[in-house]
């Protein structure tokens, strides 16, 4: 089975350093961050606004691949679950989906926000929501 | 800059066999299509059901990633913007997201749609849709 080869387009800036301090979800009172956007993909910005909705895709580098069922939410009073019908960030590609607003640009470095991944997340990509397809 | 590798859990079953075929989005006049889940990754079906809102990520295979402006929806009257602010499938991390509900499962087989992606996609995760993060 041939594996596909992914590349960090940006990083997160945030004051979240640690996993065991971020919420589960952005809506959980997590903080904005920065995304620093690499120099060779910032060409990909262009027409991108202030105010705009958008989904950040990120890779979640802390977390582990091999685990297939969870608890939900940590919490061990809830049954296992599979970790497809969980947003749990251990699963076999720990990618994270972030629904954030733009509040600011500067030329590669977007303000946005509530996101709940820690400092150093790569991103790997971002798109704009489409509210008939998204929502 | 490290990359990372992505690991096909899936691929996508539809008679959707050409790019040119399909529409540019699921509710765009789109099939359903079947997931067939490898085996190693079934167990992390666990507890899905039918009627579940999903979001499947896939890998868009014939993408092109060099490509960082595109016309949107490819219609050469509408000005080049950044990739990061379209769908297109052509970006540098080809990631196709697609909300879906799920019409059947058996074992690691399940039914979905609408759906655009075309047949042999490789699917690299799912993930359930939260209202409150998603919409």
């Amino acid at each position: 089975m041939k594996n596909f080869s992914i590349k960090p387009i940006g990083f997160i800036c945030s004051d979240l350093k640690r996993r065991d301090d971020a919420p589960r979800q952005g809506f959980e009172g997590a903080p904005n961050a920065l995304i620093e956007v690499l120099p060779p993909y910032r060409k990909a910005l262009h027409r991108m606004q202030t105010g705009d909705e958008i989904i950040v895709i990120t890779w979640l580098h802390r977390a582990q691949r091999h685990i297939l069922k969870v608890h939900p939410r940590g919490n061990r009073s809830r049954p296992l679950t599979g970790v497809f019908s969980t947003r749990s960030p251990d699963r076999p590609n720990p990618l994270g989906l972030h629904r954030v607003k733009v509040l600011a640009i500067n030329r590669g470095r977007l303000l946005v926000g509530p996101i709940e991944a820690i400092d150093e997340t790569p991103v790997i990509d971002i798109k704009p929501v489409l509210e008939l397809n998204d929502s």
